[in-house]
C-alpha cells in the first residue's frame, strides 16, 4: 500500500461509524493494541494531547486549593469489601495479585479500580482534629477494570485518569465541592476541548458504587451516542463510617466527615475524536493540540524557500506548538497527513509565496483559506487560532442541538432515536421501572436529570408510564 | 505530646541516622506507609517535590526530542522471558496477577518491574524502515518490583519513574544517547536537586540484567553510603533479537537496531533527604522546593501585621511559591515546624519591621538572618534562592570531598571504611573475584568506574589481589 494511499483508507464516517473511529485512531497513531487484549498503546500524539487535557485540569484542581498525592496501587481484598455497595460494583472487574515473586500471598490483593477504599484508609489514618479540614487531595495514576467489550480510550482495561477525594467538615461544604468539581469538568471540557456539555445528576441505577448522589457531565458523539465525560460524587458519610475515619469535632466529640470523589480519563481523547472528527481524520481543538500549527515548504528545492520556511518556524515557534514538515514526502501526501492529524492550521509558503512576502494560511475546521503577510504571521495565526477553537465548540454545540429530541410517549422516544439518534428529553416519573423498561424496550439510558429543566413542569408526563413528572430527564443510547 | 514536642522529636543523625531519616520523612509529611508492606503513600509534600523534579528532568528529555508514551501496566509472563538474563533478574521480584474478576486467565501477567519486554512487542510492530529511526520514547509511570526489606523512596516494592527506550540504526547513535542521558541525569540532578554525582560505568556483576553496558550516577549520603541515583544502559542488540525487532535498511536488508534504556525514580527524593538535610530536618534545594519561601507575621493579632504580610505574599506569589502562615499557632512552632520542612527562606515581619518598612529574611541552609527593605523584597528574595541553590552544592561537594578516600589496599581500605565511611577510590584489577572478596571482606560494592580517571595509571594496583590495575573503581556501602 503506498503511502497516499494509506493516509485516505479511513472509511467514511456514514458508511461505518466504528470502522471510522477505530481508522483514524490507529492511522494517526494515536494509539494502538497492547499485546494483552484489552489494554492499549498510547502513542505519542495521544499522549501529547493527554499531557494538555492533564495539564488544563491541574491548573484548575490547584487554583481551587487542590494537592496532589500518590496513592498505592494495591488494595488488601479486606478493604474493597468494607463498603458494601462498593465491593458488589467493582469485585466483578478487578484484577487480582495473588504472587509476589515465588511465594503466594496471604491476602489477595487487588489493582485499583479506584481509590477511595485505600485512600479512605490513610484519611482515617491522618485525621484527627476539624482543624485540619477539608482534606483536598487529588492523584493522576493509571486504574485497571476487567473489561469484556473495549475500544481504545472509550473502555478499556487500564486507563489513566485523575480521582480526586476530599473530605469536609459539613455536608454542605461536601455538597459545594461536589458542584463545584462538576463545574470546573464542564469548563474545561468546554473551553479546551470544545465540547458542549449537558450537566446534571445521575439516577439511582446509574449512580457509582457506593455514593449518595452522582453528577455527570455528558457529550454527545457524532453518532448521535453519548458518552459520560466527568462524573463527581457526593459520597455522604459511607465510605467515612466504612473506613471509620472520625475526628475530634467543634463541640468536643468524635465525628464523621463528609467525602466526595471525581474523576475524569483518558476516555476524554475518544470524545474529542468523536465530536470534532470527520472524514479526512482528526479535528483536534487548538488550546490541547500537540502541534497547533505545521509548515508545509512548498517546492522546497527551490532556492529560499526552506530558509523562509525556517524563518516562519522560528519566529512561532515559541509562541505556539510548531511543527515543520521538511520530509522528502510530496505536499500532497503532507497535505492529508497533517489533516487527517486534525492540525488546526497548515502554513504553506512556496516561490510565489516569497516572491509577494506571504504565506498561506489553511483552517482545518473550515478548509478555508487566508493569505497573510510575512509581517503578520504570528498575529494572524494567534487570532485564527482563537476563532478555531470558538468555532469548533459552537458547531460541536450545533451538532448536538440538532440531534437533541423531545419526546412525549414512548412512540415518539422510538421513532426520534431511530431516525435522529441523539439525546432525547423526556419527562420520567423518577421510578426505576420506567428507567428499565426504556431501555429494554430502546436501548437508550438515563444519561442524566440535567440541572436545567427547561421544560414547563404542570403539564409534564413519564414519557414511558405517563404518570405525572416533575423533572425532565436525557436518555441516549451510550458508549 | 505538645505540637512543640512533635516538631522537636526528630532524633539526631549521629544518634542514629535511619531514626533521622524515618522521623523526618513521616514528621514532615513527605510521605507513609501503606497498608500493604513495603509500600508507600507519597504526601503531598513529598509529590509536591516530585512534580518539580518530574518538570526539571522532563523538559530536558522533550529538549533533546524525546516523547512521552504510555505503555500498559501489565506484561505476558511470554515476554518476560524472552531475553534469558532479563527474566532471570526480574522474575523472582514482580507481582503476578493471576485472576481478572471471577476468571482465572489463561496467562500470568506481570505488573511491570520494567518495560523494556512490552515496549520492545511495541517497536517490533511499528519499526519498518531505517527512516522511522531514531525512536526515541519515555514514559513516566508506576512500577512494582516485591523487596523483601524495604525504605520509604530508598527502596519500595511500588515506586514512580521514568524510563526512556530508544532505538537507533548504529551501535554509535545508541552509545552516544546512552551517554547523553547519562549526562543530562547528572546535570538535572547537580544544577535542580544540588546533588554532586559521580558518573561512569558499572561493573558487570552490577549492570542491568539484560544490558552490555550500564552506566550510572553515584551520589553520597551524610551517612556515608552511596546511593545509585540514575541508569542509563547500552543494550545492544539484544532486545531487538530477542524481540525479532527489525527494519529494512539502507542497503536494502533486514537489520537489528540498537537500543537503550534509562530511568531515574522517586528514589531521588531521599538522596536530596539524605545529602541536605540536618538536625532540625529537611533542606530543600530552591528549584524544586515545593514551598521556596513562607511568610510568617509576627504578633499577628497588631494592626497593620496580617496587612502587610499579604501584601508582601501579593508581591510575591506570581514569582515564586510561597505560603503565608497565618495560622493561630505559636511564632515559635511555626519557626520549627517550616524549618523542619526545609523550606529554603523565611521571611518574618512584625510590628517593628513595619516602623522601619522592613522584613527579615532567614536562609534555611545558614541560619543567617538579612534585613531587607520593603522596596527590594523581590529582588533580594531571588538573589538568596540562587545563592542558597549554589551553596547547598558546594557544601554538599565539600561533604562529599570529605567522605572520599583513597586506598592502596586491604588494610586502608577498611580502615577508611570504618573511621570515615563514604567512597573508597581504588585501584581494581577487573576481574569479578576481587570484587565479590571486597564485597565479602567490607560490605563495600563497587559503585562504578568512573568516567574521570585522575590517578597515576603506570603505579596502579588492584586493591584487593595487588596485581596491576588500569583503572581505579568508586567502592562504598549503599543503599
Amino acid at each position: 500500500m503506498s503511502k497516499k494511499q494509506k493516509v485516505e483508507a479511513i472509511t467514511a464516517m456514514n458508511t461505518d461509524f466504528s470502522q471510522w473511529y477505530t481508522d483514524v485512531i490507529l492511522k494517526t497513531e494515536m494509539v494502538d493494541y497492547a499485546p494483552v487484549k484489552g489494554f492499549m498503546v498510547i502513542r505519542e500524539y495521544g499522549y501529547g494531547l493527554w499531557e494538555n487535557i492533564q495539564s488544563a485540569f491541574d491548573k484548575e484542581f490547584k487554583r481551587t486549593g487542590h494537592k496532589n498525592m500518590y496513592f498505592p496501587l494495591l488494595i488488601p481484598e479486606s478493604f474493597l469489601t468494607k463498603e458494601k455497595e462498593h465491593v458488589e460494583g467493582f469485585a466483578p472487574e478487578v484484577a487480582w495479585v495473588t504472587h509476589g515473586g515465588e511465594n503466594k500471598l496471604g491476602e489477595r490483593l487487588c489493582i485499583r479500580p479506584t481509590s477511595e477504599t485505600i485512600i479512605c484508609s490513610m484519611y482515617a489514618k491522618w485525621l484527627t482534629s476539624y482543624r485540619q479540614l477539608p482534606f483536598l487531595y487529588n492523584q493522576w495514576c493509571n486504574v485497571v477494570r476487567w473489561e469484556k467489550t473495549t475500544r481504545p480510550f472509550l473502555r478499556t482495561s487500564e486507563f489513566l485518569w485523575q480521582e480526586g477525594h476530599t473530605l469536609h467538615e459539613t455536608e454542605g461544604e461536601a455538597r459545594n465541592e461536589t458542584q463545584q468539581m462538576l463545574e470546573i469538568y464542564r469548563k474545561v471540557c468546554e473551553d479546551f476541548l470544545a465540547i458542549p456539555m449537558v450537566a446534571g445528576q445521575k439516577s439511582e441505577k446509574e449512580k457509582f458504587a457506593g455514593a449518595e448522589e452522582t453528577y455527570t457531565i455528558e457529550a454527545l458523539m457524532h453518532d448521535g451516542q453519548a458518552l459520560q465525560s466527568g462524573t463527581s460524587h457526593y459520597l455522604g458519610q459511607n465510605f467515612a463510617k466504612a473506613f471509620d475515619i472520625t475526628y475530634l469535632g467543634r463541640e468536643n466529640i468524635e465525628e464523621y466527615p463528609y467525602s466526595t470523589s471525581w474523576g475524569v480519563s483518558t476516555r476524554l481523547i475518544g470524545g474529542i475524536i468523536m465530536v470534532h472528527g470527520d472524514d479526512n481524520g482528526l479535528v483536534l481543538p487548538p488550546k490541547i493540540a500537540p502541534i497547533q500549527a505545521v509548515i508545509l515548504p512548498i517546492a522546497m528545492h527551490k532556492e529560499g524557500v526552506l530558509d523562509k520556511a525556517n524563518d516562519i518556524f522560528d519566529q512561532l515557534k515559541n509562541a505556539f506548538r510548531m511543527e515543520l514538515d521538511d520530509s522528502d514526502n510530496s505536499p500532497g501526501w503532507k497535505f492529508n497527513q497533517w489533516e487527517m492529524k486534525g492540525v488546526p492550521v497548515r502554513i504553506e509558503i512556496g516561490p510565489k509565496d516569497i516572491e509577494n512576502n506571504q504565506c498561506v494560511m489553511a483552517r482545518r475546521d473550515t478548509s478555508e483559506k487566508i493569505i497573510v503577510s510575512l509581517t503578520q504571521v504570528k498575529e494572524t495565526l494567534e487570532s485564527l487560532l482563537n476563532d478555531i477553537q470558538h468555532n469548533m465548540y459552537q458547531k460541536a454545540l450545533k451538532m448536538r442541538e440538532s440531534k437533541t429530541s423531545f419526546a412525549e410517549n414512548m412512540e415518539q422516544f422510538k421513532k426520534e432515536l431511530n431516525e435522529n439518534p441523539g439525546f432525547i428529553k423526556a419527562g420520567w416519573c423518577g421510578c426505576r421501572e420506567c428507567e428499565d423498561k426504556i431501555k429494554e424496550e430502546t436501548g437508550a439510558t438515563l444519561r442524566c436529570i440535567p440541572f436545567e429543566q427547561n421544560v414547563e413542569k404542570e403539564t409534564l408526563t413519564c414519557v414511558h408510564c405517563g404518570k405525572k413528572a416533575d423533572k425532565i430527564a436525557y436518555f441516549a443510547r451510550a458508549y
